[in-house]
């Protein structure tokens, strides 16, 4: 198709990543990225169309605020109204929505033109494990110590080489990131990390929050944090948590393509 | 059993209503009361025990704090831990939980000695169906004005004849009831109402709620309320909301007994 022959347009999803192998096409399983892809198919005519995401969520991570772009034949006559809500019937019965769409120029890329991306980790600190939020947090039995991972999670803001908290098979050319919020709260039985970044690493929330668990059940003592990231080894960090408690809650660009 | 025989402890449960029948034992479907007296029974050697609670929810309906008490045979040695943690694992693979269990006397009941129930209800009022909280919010696409539900909910507050509110089927002598507490506020994309009560009749705060959201999306004008109560006519109120976002918060004692 040459430029003439596309429309591109923004979109903002929601979905729950509960039994999904991922944002990412896959060879076996169902992928959040198919499912949009062959909604947004069904809405032009069976003829397909592809899209480029903000951020591949792994397989169990929760989206509230995911963004990406879909490139439509420039001859479909569609309006965001008709994107949203077509595209959610067809999405039917999976939990993935979409909860709004803007066009944007060609020159605009869900991926290269975010400026910041944000998590929610959420955390169930109690006893009993989750019958409520099952598949949404991620169970410790542990007492956790909200203050003590806080003053861990400060030796990680800023700009620092994160190796010791990327997967191993992070295919990221440089592991520098720069680290713009790590805040940790309780709200009664919950412990919730939100965290905000240019861009994250591969496992990256993931395997901070891993070893904030270590500090918050003082295991390891927050300056740990410290030796951990100047180990720039990830054998030196703590534990993966596992992907239920993640969720991406948002991307940033210079302007609001939903404004 | 003679009451020497007994032993009765008080549990806090929580649970996801959703694919069950509801709280009450039925012919057909899975109910919580028979998978917590099941576990219960292989507590102490698949002996036969009962239970009764706080409130009987219906099918969908959810609780994050039910109270509901159960005996035990008097020579079974167990303790609270023993209680919260084993019947949690005989729960497994069920959204149905055990917080805490606390032994008390023979003469307290978890329905009778009830001095108050708590229910909360969510409503996801946005275009979008529901990807994160399916089951666990009533979507309502009409814009709902929250200070206009609030106007209405002031005229069911304190003692009054529910019978315009209660089901159809609703067994109880009296429709005579006060409500203590009928607020409703936004968080975002959420209306949510939360309402407190020595005890309410059968599908009232659905009920209520089914009216407040025609007050709420402008179809009735907040001082309806006062005429639908004065009715004394189920006919004369709205539909009933569905049961998906509804939680049994808590229930009060005149002494806590799990403190």
């Amino acid at each position: 198709m040459t430029e003439m022959d596309i429309s591109r347009w923004a979109l903002r999803l929601e979905y729950d990543g509960t039994g999904f192998v991922g944002w990412q096409k896959q060879q076996d399983g169902v992928s959040i990225q198919s499912l949009i892809e062959a909604a947004a198919s069904r809405l032009v005519g069976n003829r397909p169309v592809s899209s480029i995401t903000a951020g591949r969520t792994d397989a169990g991570v929760h989206a509230s605020g995911m963004v990406i772009h879909i490139d439509f034949p420039g001859d479909a006559k569609i309006n965001g109204r008709q994107i949203r809500d077509g595209m959610g019937y067809y999405l039917k019965p999976h939990r993935v929505v979409v909860l709004e769409a803007a066009q944007v120029s060609l020159d605009w890329s869900a991926r290269f033109s975010a400026i910041w991306r944000s998590y929610q980790f959420k955390i169930l600190n109690r006893q009993a494990r989750p019958a409520l939020q099952e598949t949404h947090v991620w169970h410790v039995k542990r007492v956790l110590d909200v203050d003590l991972m806080q003053e861990g999670a400060n030796y990680l803001l800023g700009s620092h080489d994160f190796t010791s908290f990327r997967a191993i098979a992070c295919q990221a050319r440089s592991a520098v990131r720069t680290l713009d919020v790590l805040t940790i709260h309780r709200e009664g039985e919950l412990v919730i990390v939100n965290t905000k970044a240019r861009s994250f690493l591969h496992h990256q929330v993931r395997n901070m929050v891993g070893s904030l668990v270590m500090v918050g059940s003082r295991q390891w003592p927050p300056e740990k944090m410290r030796e951990v990231l100047e180990a720039r080894n990830r054998c030196a960090a703590g534990p993966t948590s596992p992907p239920d408690g993640l969720c991406l809650t948002g991307v940033g660009y210079p302007e609001d393509p939903f404004a």
